[in-house]
């Protein structure tokens, strides 16, 4: 199913940007004036394949999962927050709750492999696994189980869209998650650790230099036997990125525009990019990470975010405020009057 | 009537600001993540006095006015524009409209200065006259009636409060403004005409020199001359500018942020801040335009723009997407859970 998902990405449609550029030049404002809004209002016309984009529901998809390496004390706090983080999100009482209700976003939350046992009518419960394995001993996952993640987050995408959703973000929650995002940050980019290694939620700044060994462990034990992106994730990622990875080939292939979040995010769309490069042409960036990792996984996959907050809570908090921007480009586009209706044209 | 609403501006209430800052440092987030959402939380606690900030009713004030100056050739388009644009973004149909529909905003738009006759009953006529002196020659306007023009600003203020609104944004329609701005902006900055000036409206290239020229006379006519902030208004500013500025003190006098756009807003706020720098702790700034001398306008004022998105079309634009962002603050100081409520504490 990943594969043949994969293989049914189309690149957006060109005819469609064409017109929408073309509308946009004759909208009574100084040719260019709105910037990115208007790169954005062109990339959703591609992606949805009218010259009038639309969102008109929108859905953050939230992907839940554990991290084995936790046990090698590189995160603030225990994992039991996962569980309980997970099941607070889905009743929209965390960071991201008050703000995706402003944006007017519903939100999915997954429990794609969390550690312990979870029973909550408002997670949706696709465990994989009870945690990935701590991978400075094995792999995190297995290929078969990876494989498995992605396509949870394929199927989120798909449930979402059928549901009507038709812009859609991502977001995780998992302790200890900028661990692996770090490590696959540093394979990609070839960044060392040591430059791009930071605190997360807060880890002791005395601890950080433990964080940046484990990464060099696990990057040493690992990087020299990944052969593709598949690999890659299963070696160094997670459950929740994973998820995340099939949330954006899902929503690729069913036309559909993703909004990534931070960091986290921003690294599970590097593995969907380098599975089939398409991906790219869907993806929304949001917010700039504080974590120190997020400005070269942007740069690496040529995304530069719009908000800059500071932020560094993930969940989607970052991601859902984008939506705005994205309604308010397609809006305009939309509603705006052109210089013949407005009563000048200085062309 | 100014002097008197300057001299009301109080600081913020500190200890509501303290109280907002307790509250953030429980809710169930690592301290400090959500970065700038927390710092605006907490500066509208301080401005509404009390630590659980709302925004309800939010409006848009947009100064319209002509500027003499395009008679130097510094504009792209004529003055005719101002007048029809004012009457278009009173309409909702311009730039700014579907954004501001997009944020809930609704757009109060003033005659400030237009040059042409301008009747019609959704722009709020305050004409004080039509349009500014060419202040290569003379000063724009003269001290009289810079102050009647701030003090619109503050009436367009106290009016949309009393009305209900609880948050303003500033916007400006005046073709030629960039003149003005960047002829405050160096006047104030130090930075040459030659290094910020740019092109506004797509001014074609070629006419940027002599732009940069008529901002060298001008100063040279003027800045010795020049003993005051209304002295700096009066001689190289502009009726929607001096308005803007004065929307920013009403909103300041009655305890209600106010939401700067891009580079002509910020100019206008370089003057409130100089007639009381209280002033500033009312301002929230929103995005970073494009026009070159935008950048040293903010850190002038020591405010840093949150929206990266390369717009430079003025009305507004910019501040009401900002909205969205501050809403979302206070949503998420009031609406997420502590530490207790969610059911663990790493503190």
């Amino acid at each position: 199913m990943l594969f043949e998902t994969l293989k049914s990405i189309k690149p957006l449609s060109k005819s469609s940007m064409d017109k929408a550029k073309d509308r946009l030049d004759r909208l009574a404002k100084p040719i260019g004036s709105l910037g990115e809004l208007e790169t954005l209002a062109i990339q959703l016309a591609g992606i949805q394949r009218t010259s009038s984009p639309t969102i008109t529901s929108k859905r953050l998809i939230v992907m839940a999962g554990d991290h084995g390496i936790v046990e090698e004390g590189v995160a603030s706090t225990t994992d039991e927050v996962t569980r309980i983080q997970a099941v607070n999100i889905a009743n929209g009482v965390t960071g991201v709750g008050p703000l995706a209700k402003q944006a007017n976003a519903s939100i999915d939350v997954y429990n794609i492999g969390i550690r312990l046992p979870l029973d909550h009518p408002n997670v949706i419960d696709k465990n994989i696994n009870k945690g990935t394995n701590n991978f400075t001993h094995l792999p995190a996952m297995t290929r078969q189980d990876c494989i498995k993640a992605i396509e949870v987050g394929i199927q989120a995408a798909k449930d979402a869209i059928k549901d009507g959703a038709d812009a859609i973000a991502i977001g995780e929650m998992g302790i200890g998650n900028t661990t692996p995002s770090t490590a696959l940050t540093s394979y990609y980019t070839k960044e060392s650790p040591q430059s791009i290694t930071w605190v997360g939620a807060n880890l002791p700044m005395s601890k950080l230099g433990n964080k940046i060994n484990v990464i060099e462990r696990a990057l040493a034990l690992h990087a020299k036997s990944i052969n593709d992106p598949i690999d890659a994730m299963a070696s160094l990622g997670g459950y929740d990125l994973a998820g995340m990875t099939g949330v954006i080939i899902g929503a690729s292939a069913s036309n559909v525009p993703v909004v990534l979040d931070g960091y986290i995010s921003t690294v599970s769309a590097i593995v969907a990019y380098e599975l089939n490069p398409l991906c790219r042409d869907y993806m929304i960036a949001s917010h700039a990470s504080e974590e120190k990792g997020a400005r070269h996984a942007s740069e690496y996959l040529g995304i530069s975010p719009y908000l800059h907050l500071k932020m560094r809570l993930g969940e989607g908090s970052g991601a859902v405020m984008m939506f705005n921007i994205i309604d308010g480009a397609c809006r305009m586009l939309n509603e705006m009057i052109t210089f013949d209706e407005a009563g000048f044209n200085p062309l």
